[in-house]
């Protein structure tokens, strides 16, 4: 049955876990028509890197948890060996020139079905009550080809924003992706539509098979220009950088393969 | 726990999406004792291809959208590089001569045992809130054979059925489907005889491999005559001859296959 | 969460299928402190088989349909071409002698977790309401060799049951299933012992590849003693002969099987 | 929808199977600010091993048994052929000299996920009601290498616990382990943390692939200590002994594999 249990715990008040939802709010934050931005794990991690370089390029800070009996059940190790449970996190961000942030990542998405649209339910409450006036959620768009691709697609939950999104270089086709958006970052674009929020998604095209830092460039350029914002993205670099020899390796391997089995054929065609 | 929690929004109301099932009323219609057809994904795609085929040829109006927690949490890209939820939508049409139509497609069945039999409790109060008065439910029945077949097997929830489907050319045989009938398609026939209602599921032979537009259009063929319209059928056709193609090509393969088994049992054999 | 939603029904009452469970009392009967026999399936089909070779010898009747949201959403198909949705069923037999019997069969046991527990204990409902004084519950032990095996394991809720049922030629041995037993035989056993009545698990030997019927006759055969009852057990016996066929044809494969790939060991020493 | 139903039964009580977790207290015991164990199945089962070494030597007493509808539907066969329902156990030991001990085991972990929260939870309130003063949870931590490691890593739910923990030849590594912990061992540590309660996780090194009673033989050893009992550890000495052998022979195999895998390689290379 679902009809989802929530409980909401501030600051030092003791957390418990046996809701479908814990919202732990760490801190009570002003925010000025904040932007809303989706990074949880999912194709290629491309969304995930991309929110995560923001989080500690801007300094944003941590405002809300969110535990739920529909994440795994497992604790993540930290630096100075204790633990912590798996979980989203919502950071927050004043920016100088208009509209603030709010940045969602986490450890997972739900392992359930019906976890996915209850939290999704339960992150567009806190986005209603801090008052977001729009949401870009971030993936991956999987192609299953290794290849050296830097471009971005976008889906959308109201037509307006195509034209904008346009001129930062965002590509739009009809009916793609293909096999539409699974997760987070696709039923947040439709239940947002349904609470007046305009909202996109930007994916990275990617392998699907690997991390991929290089398309997180990608979304992270086009991110930049729509939120207005200068970000350094040397860490990022780095790590794109490191990922294309990987790539590279791997392509090599996959081409040397491809001519081995053209020489089993034609021994095939022969024998 | 099975207890569904289900929730009916009416036209511009908001839509939520943490119910078992939201049901989501886009326009009230008075209907003639109409028939509803059963259309959802299933062995071959048989049943979809056909109910989505008569959306398009009777131009029949979307009048009820059914979201559910279990359906996939995925959204649907459409031409105008928006998205929508997967949902289950159901459709009307008003005919010259009687009974009118009802059509129940959609992208996915219930991914959760219960959602099935839930989904199909909802179904079927919708109905017989519009009074429908017969019910055919629309499959595949797969063979696991690539062959050419365009017959078309029945069951019913009243044995009454069985002389006036025979004469369109449904076949009847005993336990027949073999291995029961999976999902929307067969209980939607027990759980309507429960409720008095006349129900009989077409099945369109099919090998179970392939999306099979040739096995639709003998269903369609039966459909129409159950239903005394007339249907252009020309779609259908065009997708079933580039079908045919593939499945010749399919068979081709299998047969060059089989000839080189063949060799190497041979080679076994002397070895 | 756990906390089931029951529905009873009598007669020609309207059934609804979204209960977790709904209990379809088709008869009241009057029985003679009963003895409940489960045949569900289950490995080799043992149980199964055994307990509607019993239903079929003895005519019995059946009084209470059992359905369940956590049954697969299936119908199984009739001679007459309708279908029912897959369910569990009891049957009722007065016996002449003293103890009356029940049998208690069906398409399928539960798929998901907690419906076992929950519908073993509306099992157990029914079976003290109807006054049972003992439980057989039946199925095979998986030995995964492919022999010809006739012996009976059992395991009780009771030591005080084990002289008798090996008057009958039950095995019993330390700790025996090495697997303990999964599913309704098994937990069905635990769950009646909390309720204060005696059960027995009696387990055919079998290969756990096949449908077993010779390791049926070989539980028919203590069963029948346990019941003081006479049993003809010829269609079992048929059932049996055409298996074991079967069964030395996959012995002949396997023993080729194996001498050739003794045949490729020596090659590779020798290469 | 997560709202868990907990029953809490006394001693003779008839004991229900229908609830999330059913709670059966088997005797009332007054504990000196006890330390709790959790030994439930894991990686290599080093947890368990331990945990049940411990009750044998200790003569711990059984005081408390769990089910729950997030177990599997299963029963254990015991050694005079009755058996019982798969459970969690409670065992507790009076010490000498202070803290008394609670150790906790099992046959399975929840099968669920959140059957995961719901059992911590259930296990931590009991922790509370007996006045626990500190946890160990004990596991395995696999590196998937078949070696022969006798180390034991931590992580801990207060960093204040790692001085005396590592005292005892614990080893405490930043980040690590490296893919979090999965399961009780590691969710308890955070759950506890919410409540107040000093929590270790104590991990024996081991390959992941067999049951290890060698790194059960290291956990004990730093166990041993931090609980300040000798415990003789004849019986899992020769339990690690004839492991030892097993893993010798398959080592060995291993290495005649790779030897003709790189035999494999020169003849490609070549070919």
């Amino acid at each position: 049955m679902t009809n989802p249990t929530i409980t909401r715990i501030k600051g030092d008040q003791a957390l418990t876990f046996t809701s479908d939802i814990t919202i732990h709010v760490l801190q009570d934050i002003e925010l000025n028509s904040p932007i809303l931005i989706e990074g949880l794990p999912g194709v290629g991690h491309v969304g995930k890197l991309v929110a995560e370089h923001l989080i500690d390029e801007l300094h944003a800070e941590r405002i809300i948890d969110i535990y739920s009996t529909h994440l795994p059940p497992q604790v993540i190790a930290l630096e100075d060996s204790t633990v912590r449970l798996s979980r989203n996190e919502l950071y927050a961000h004043h920016t100088e020139n208009g509209d603030d942030l709010l940045i969602l990542v986490g450890d997972y998405q739900s392992v359930t079905n019906e976890g996915h649209y209850i939290l999704c339910d339960a992150f567009l409450d806190i986005a209603q009550q801090l008052d977001v006036s729009r949401i870009y959620t971030l993936g991956g768009y999987a192609t299953y080809q290794l290849e050296d691709a830097d471009s971005v697609v976008g889906a959308v939950n109201n037509p307006d924003l195509i034209e904008e999104l346009s001129g930062y270089g965002v590509e739009f086709q009809e009916n793609e992706p293909w096999g539409g958006i699974v997760g987070i970052s696709g039923i947040m674009l439709a239940m947002s539509e349904a609470r007046g929020i305009d909202a996109a998604c930007l994916m990275g095209i990617t392998s699907g098979y690997l991390v991929d830092p290089k398309s997180s460039q990608a979304v992270l350029r086009v991110l930049s220009q729509a939120l207005g914002i200068e970000v350094d993205t040397q860490a990022l670099d780095e790590h794109a950088a490191e990922m294309e020899k990987v790539v590279a390796k791997l392509q090599e391997m996959q081409q040397m393969q491809e001519s081995m089995n053209r020489g089993d054929e034609d021994l095939r065609y022969i024998g």
